[in-house]
């Protein structure tokens, strides 16, 4: 049996500011970093270890990761970072504020923009200083790889390549994984995991900084899934997630 | 022409402490940390700039890097752990106050161990604590390479072939490669470098904090090496650490 952690980050600079945030590279507020270091006092106390990391390349998410290295005592681990793993594009609209952008476009189209399976935001153009083929972390992707904007469903066909090519093969080989990652980056992961549906997938709210366990079988099918820590806490933060998309 | 970055990490809890640090995992001082951002504001004023890190598995030189990456605005870069590159192995006098040593053993066989090119501290037993074969982060490592102490000698005998198969490679592919380490273990890429004498590297004290810039041809041959910043605080810091080397 094999052990896989995901590790949602914490609140960011933009959540804060109540913008789409996407691929923009913000930082944790102190809250974000507190998230953090809760949850990598539960893995640590929880007598969790591991063997390599994955995170994005996105801070929000590295440092997340830098945090846990450093209250585990195990900031020697590798750590493997990948666009594969960054935050959906949010597209045209990254930067915006959400309740403005509900004002210009009514709630039912941002509703549509952030909580369908496969409605895009809209697209970036390529001459837009947003645009990532504009940023040398991303001097490597093709143009097809290069996204403008991006569906959840866009995040999870991206995203779970990487799982099944990458990851899930040293996984296989026993290694300890840990994932520090984003809301939907880490949504394509369980989808993929727990074969969910595509509404299914686009009603669940992973809270931040709550480590979530996958126990999975020798074929990584998932025998068992959990939230760690303290239920009422888990609850209330998957809330604040759940109202945060309401903002 | 190609461009090389060294970085050696500052103050540790040990060096505050006086005491031999070695494979031994201290954290920085506030005081390191200030000098690792001062480091990397150097870097980030001086229009430097990088694709890839290199640093030991001892936090103190990790920790430097974690926050020359902040302070770069490059936390997204790929960063590669290895003990080879790891300070040298200090042996039995892990641990132990510097003073009190000299006191036990005299001023010049503690000069001997602290200064000669190839005296060895005495050596650890295997069942002692401080053997690193009991430290999971070290557990692919051979008998032959798990050191139970170490000179300089040896530290370059370890760290070279790393330069020599993984990073200058890369250097050559074009990469700017910072990396991020130790005093004795960047005295073992100097010494090859600048093809040292035995005598002339067991006298050079690489100052703390400041990037050590190598400007190297297409067969890596240095065309020119300089510390970059304040020459009279590159000075200084130089001396500290000669007279720390005396205390």
């Amino acid at each position: 049996m094999y052990t896989l952690v995901l590790l949602r980050h914490g609140q960011s600079t933009w959540n804060l500011e109540n913008r789409f945030t996407g691929w923009t590279d913000v930082d944790l507020t102190p809250q974000g970093a507190q998230e953090a270091e809760e949850g990598a006092k539960l893995l640590r106390d929880g007598g969790y270890d591991f063997d390599i990391c994955y995170t994005s390349v996105l801070k929000r998410a590295v440092r997340t990761l830098d945090i846990a290295l450093d209250v585990m005592d195990r900031m020697w681990l590798p750590v493997v970072k990948h666009w594969r793993l960054n935050e959906r594009h949010y597209g045209a609209l990254q930067g915006l504020n959400k309740s403005e952008m509900r004002e210009k476009y009514g709630e039912e189209q941002v509703f549509a923009w952030r909580r369908s399976y496969d409605t895009p935001p809209p697209a970036l153009e390529p001459d837009d200083e947003r645009y990532p083929g504009h940023d040398r972390r991303y001097a490597d992707l093709t143009d097809e790889e290069l996204p403008r904007c991006e569906s959840l469903k866009n995040t999870v066909a991206r995203a779970v390549p990487y799982w099944e090519k990458v990851i899930s093969p040293v996984v296989q080989s026993g290694q300890r994984v840990l994932i520090s990652a984003h809301g939907n980056s880490l949504r394509a992961l369980v989808k993929y995991l727990d074969k969910m549906g595509d509404d299914e997938i686009s009603q669940l709210n992973i809270p931040t900084g709550v480590p979530l366990i996958y126990e999975l079988d020798a074929d990584l099918k998932p025998k068992k899934s959990f939230y760690l820590g303290d239920p009422d806490e888990i609850a209330a933060r998957a809330k604040a997630v759940a109202n945060q998309a309401k903002q």
